[in-house]
């Protein structure tokens, strides 16, 4: 591999000679051999850094501090990393300096390089024309700007995908509540037969769980919308000029058309990810629900003929190596490990948010992997699940109508006529001589026929 | 033991003579010897319960299934079950089934006999005046009772507890902000020296992350206050009179002046507990703010001669056995404690929350242990922190001036005047030499006296 | 309230005058107004301090630094404590010092005050005949006594509760398998069905899981038998004569019957809990288990007549306050409502355990409350269930076999014979004509009758 | 893109000409759209699968029911997989069927497609020589298959990556203890100034942390390392000639050098994830004690010149993009963030170990990926940690002798000499008058400047 060298104030460092990426970034790949390629640094937070270098850019311009030859080359090459031109000059790992600083660097040395190559510079070049931390950086810290890339990053990503998979979900799920609205079934209670109920009111319980998990993702979005940038190093935004923050924060809101703010309280937004625990605990609800919702589809759908089987949902592949003609809830499966997934990682995120340590919390990077993870899973298995699931779940008729017909529980109708005593000696009593309740009822001589016909009417009980 | 015998539908029971609860409290004590004295059936569930029943009666007696007699009665006995007068009649545990039914019914059963003894009758008549089910009872379940007094119990708990705590306790540090504004000292991130903020701007941030947490508790209230009962058995409302729902949910606010309403899908609210969830999941944040808080009070107070000391903390009792004069942060212990216990109690919610099944959550009243415990929790170890330890807090002057002359860190400030290359150089130099800044500043070469004088002062870096 | 004056090192503290403790303990009750009864440090650690404490005093009694008279009044009041005679001494809460200091000092101020009441002395006496801290407490500090206290009261629960309870489970659990194992019954995957096995091989995995759920205690109880005693206040040992860890150790394997050993590095045994942390991992693991068997359990048994129905359990109450004649899995709710807590509690046990800090972890009384909370809900839980659940489990012929009959996957022993794909052919032609496999076995021409007779027999798949 | 055409049981399905994967690998691409990179299926889950369909494919060879020529051929395809020269034919993620079926077969039919090739056969063929079911799955099952590959590459990765790594920190950790053991240092309790110990001491309690992790690795091995194959579809081994499963382990063991056993109940290996669980309960123990000693020297380390600083670290990196000269204890944040992810992972596996139903956990994919990445992390982060840090610790002797020197804790030697209560009145007056404690003891009379000298020694409380 060829190779050039790059220095910082340690020392000088050999780099890939066709990477841009400079001497703090090849130390990080050096000294942080930890996992493989699936804990890598998320492009995402990559992505963000690059509206977030722009918009720094754009605001030193503006206030004077910042050239315009520097300032324009700075934002030509944020644009290259957007379009996607550039990820491969991004190799750090989760696993690094709690503050995110070396994945910050590694941002400023690749637009430092690229710019001083667009700008007519050569990479072996001693001076640059754009310094990382002078130029690139200026008016900055990792500080600040690592959790401003974590909140864009993870704004972002609820917006794009997360919030539509979701509300995906739901609208089907609303639909399937309208489309259902006259099939009675069993319900059931403690898993054992219980009152009935319709399958479109069992469906709308699940649209109305993910209306409420929505809901309490858009509460927990205005904290999340607030940047830490402006605060530099500790919070007080030392070297950073006056009205940066809320100016930076401005031009991030412009590039992103997204509501960002500049936070309140900068030592807050350093310090502590509460807002990114806040919202994963939204997220862990969401997986609560949907968990549930699952779960409940894998039973009605479980059969083909030994189970309840009380609605169909689509054949989508062969289910065994070994069982022909095997069909199983995958679609289910795959949503179920997702949520158990959230789970874990809002114990990841808790633990993490929970030990920053005065003006800085050092887990920045294990919080914003598991966050991005979490919201990504949630709203890509909504759409899978959505699209090759749910859309297609009918009920299967002739199963429900009889299971509902020999409900036992049917005789819960009796109680206002007859009491609680009475119609449960009735239940007994069919339950034990395995006959239906109008049988038994008229057995116990407590109703007559046309009193039962009266009173013990599924389609009035739902 | 003296004994009577009681009977339910399964049969006759013997019941301890001079207790009001009959023969189902009396199976799920024998049926469920798990645990010991920690984990009863929490009293605030049982006083919630006296609430609902109060209005149950009060609103069958107003849609003409309840006798005056019976409903005066009822809510007599829930008027001595609110002043704590029965408060040994409830005996159950946490692990009984796990809708809450044995629970429901010990209140049932307590209701039913008490108001046959105030009614002139004897708790050995065989008949009683007043039916458990048919009328104390009446038009509801367990399904929906249940966790009607799970979230009367829930939100009364936050509104009498957790949020005066957290609150209280922001107060004092929002004080402490003011009152600590110009003591300039050292910053530290990544538990290294850092640039300079004030003692006050460090609060402010404590300071804003329970005001966070505060809206994020208020964020989950909407959810929170809606109440399942009126869908009786399924969510369906078998055997509840029309209006019944709304108008019970009016009663209970009334009587609680707390603003409950009536759930709008009641199949979810039976089915799912994701509102005490997602509640806890603002509680959970709380836990992970305050851990980061009294962590940093507990390293700031360190020493008292070989830690960071640069506040001291009030002397409340000898620290150690062995250790004669020792004092320790011992409200900081109790409160990180407490904040680990929320912290695994989330998980239980979670788990618990995502296990339910068809139309019934069965983990209700682990579910509600759980998160009262840590709503009390939370509220309690705030006041104590606040009245014991936060409010005594003070600067010790002396180390924090020590600690922000000798920071090598205020070299930050020489970035825009001679670039970050030379001013870590400077630093590097005066840590390798032991020399202060300016001796290093100067020995390079890179200001003059005069220039390090103006762009070197902490108070102008805050 | 008649009050005593008491005092400390840090001075005069009113007492109730009938009780033994001192100054320090009332301290306690009044800096730690923080949760309710639920949360009192658990009886059981009381109990471990006396026996260590009857240890201590004989230990230093032996090694010539006690007196005889001092050890044997210390020695008779840890008796009174062992005999519950003095429960009601001990009223401070979890939510204390995280050193259990104040606990230790309760131990000692009870212990001193009450051997001089038996030495003759007076509790009005303003110098009693034993010191708390100078002869109860000596050779020892809060720092080694309380992780002894811990692992000894952690044992003891394992060796009382925990484990009779799964062994007797795990006994069942394997009398079933025999008992069962000729039931041929549909197998299911993916909660579909699959091919057969038999009843008795079904709950030969739930036996095994319990076996490999004891190993792990097993393993894991070496560590935990290791006590911290001898390291008194970091480790050291500092002020506890030669030879004293060893001997002490001893006299408390003497007076439990267990055997303990002397921590071989006492700076593990105070500054961390990673015994506990491991044995705790061991019965989440149990959890883990238990939810999984119970579980299937309530799927098995659920119905009666719209769920799976394949066992019958024990009817033990009634299961609603609205559905007469309704019978719940209530045992099994009881039983995976102590899973989800166990659950969370290894959370709050790993959260405290990884937050020790230098010489000394002092999240030590949350530790031991969830992890004696744990060991006795499994022990208390198994019982419970066996005794009331899985003694009694039955088959429903009727139902297992006409699901075995039916099962289109009993097409899986014809691969061998016609391979996979016509053998798919065969269950997708059952599945679509609602016919039998033998009906479109023989409609595709695969296999003729007598084949099918000879390669598909449900007995020889198991 | 060029494609060929593939079918299934289901029909037809377009495939990528170049890759060598068919229907049911291209199926679960196109219905499975969830997640990145980063949560592909683990490659090492593939590799097991090469080791365990060698192994298969061998055994069925010796009993006689597979030819020569296509177990030669499949053996030559494994070969290849595990020379990584196929990495490119295994595209599927962890969100997809619950048993890893669709990985299966993935394997399946590119060792069928391959082998097919290299016995001369063309990709567009028809009828391929080799069979993905009915030859390379040959006696096998997903469901006895996957959990087996589960099991190879946890102990695989134990065995390469975890144990080694944890054994390389533990080593420098125990040749720290003998390097530093004359060094009397301050010892901390509560993070305030206690009695004296070494700072070798210190560091022994962090390696006997490690040796008890590696037991408790060790001793969850035996589970991990039984194999569920020869379970086949449910545990009874339909399809799977006599003697199969024993043969296949011992097959697994040699080609893997690991000491891999058959399960003696299969029902429990395919239905539970119990012996993942119980490990990952070690793994998150290691991650407890990692954090616990990784924040240890964070805190000693802290400054340069305001935190406690007992001890310097190895410089590796800048620290800071803003302030120059800044050093960070980077490989600590690293460590401490894996800890993180582990605690949080460990929730995830307890989850979905829990929730198997009846024959089959259908959460396998999750439960490897989470296991095989905190068995990595943990390996490669204490390697990292050994070699840039661990290895570079030094004492900064001043720092210590100074703390040492002034330590008002000393004054625990006196008790045996002047009790408890004077003791704490020289050391509460030495600290309001902040004098030394030996000016204290003399002000107050309690010993004389000779005693003072032979009592107050911390060389000899160590």
């Amino acid at each position: 591999m060829s190779i050039r060298i790059e220095k910082d104030t340690m020392g000088l460092v050999e780099v890939p000679a066709d990477k841009y990426w400079g001497a703090q970034t090849q130390r990080s790949i050096e000294n942080f051999k930890i996992g493989d390629a699936s804990t890598r640094m998320p492009i995402e937070i990559i992505h963000a850094f690059a509206i977030l270098k722009k918009a720094a850019a754009q605001t030193n311009l503006e206030l004077g501090i910042l050239d315009k030859e520097k300032a324009g080359s700075i934002a030509e090459v944020c644009d290259e990393i957007l379009a996607k031109k550039l990820d491969d000059q991004f190799p750090l790992v989760v696993w690094q300096t709690g503050s995110g600083t070396q994945s910050n660097m590694n941002v400023n040395e690749v637009i430092a390089n690229r710019a001083h190559v667009l700008l007519g510079g050569n990479l072996l070049d001693e001076t640059k024309k754009i310094h990382p931390n002078d130029d690139v950086n200026k008016s900055q810290s990792s500080n600040d700007t690592f959790p401003t890339a974590m909140h864009i990053a993870a704004c972002l990503m609820l917006k794009k995908v997360t919030i539509p998979g979701i509300e995906q979900l739901q609208h089907t799920l609303r639909t399937k509540t309208e489309q259902f609205k006259d099939v009675v079934k069993i319900g059931r209670t403690h898993f054992m037969d219980a009152t009935p109920l319709t399958l479109g009111q069992e469906f709308s319980g699940y649209a109305a769980q993910l209306s409420y998990a929505l809901k309490a993702i858009h509460n927990a979005s205005a904290h999340l919308s607030e940047l830490a940038l402006g605060g530099t190093a500790v919070g007080t935004g030392i070297n950073a000029p006056k009205g940066y923050a809320e100016r930076v924060a401005g031009h991030i809101a412009a590039l992103t058309g997204f509501p960002f703010t500049s936070a309140p309280n900068k030592f807050e937004a350093l310090a502590t990810h509460d807002a990114l625990v806040e919202m994963h605990g939204a997220l862990k609800t969401s997986a609560v629900s949907l968990m549930k919702i699952a779960n409940d589809i894998r039973m009605l759908a479980s059969g083909p003929r030994s189970g309840i089987g009380e609605i169909h949902i689509p054949d989508n592949e062969p289910g065994s190596s070994i069982m022909p003609g095997k069909v199983n809830p995958t679609q289910v499966e795959a949503l179920t490990m997702v949520c158990a997934q959230v789970m874990g990682n809002d114990v990841t995120l808790s633990v993490a948010g929970s030990m920053g340590q005065f003006e800085l919390n050092v887990f920045k990077p294990v919080i914003i992997y598991n966050f991005l993870q979490s919201a990504r899973l949630i709203g890509d298995a909504c759409v899978s699940f959505n699209e090759k699931c749910a859309k297609g779940i009918e009920p299967n008729t002739a199963t429900i109508e009889r299971n509902v017909e020999n409900s036992l529980m049917l005789v819960t109708a009796l109680n206002p006529h007859i009491g609680y005593d009475k119609s449960a000696e009735i239940a007994k009593h069919a339950h034990k001589e395995n006959t239906s309740l109008r049988q038994a009822a008229l057995a116990l001589g407590y109703v007559t026929n046309e009193q039962f016909d009266a009173w013990v009417n599924p389609k009035n009980m739902i």
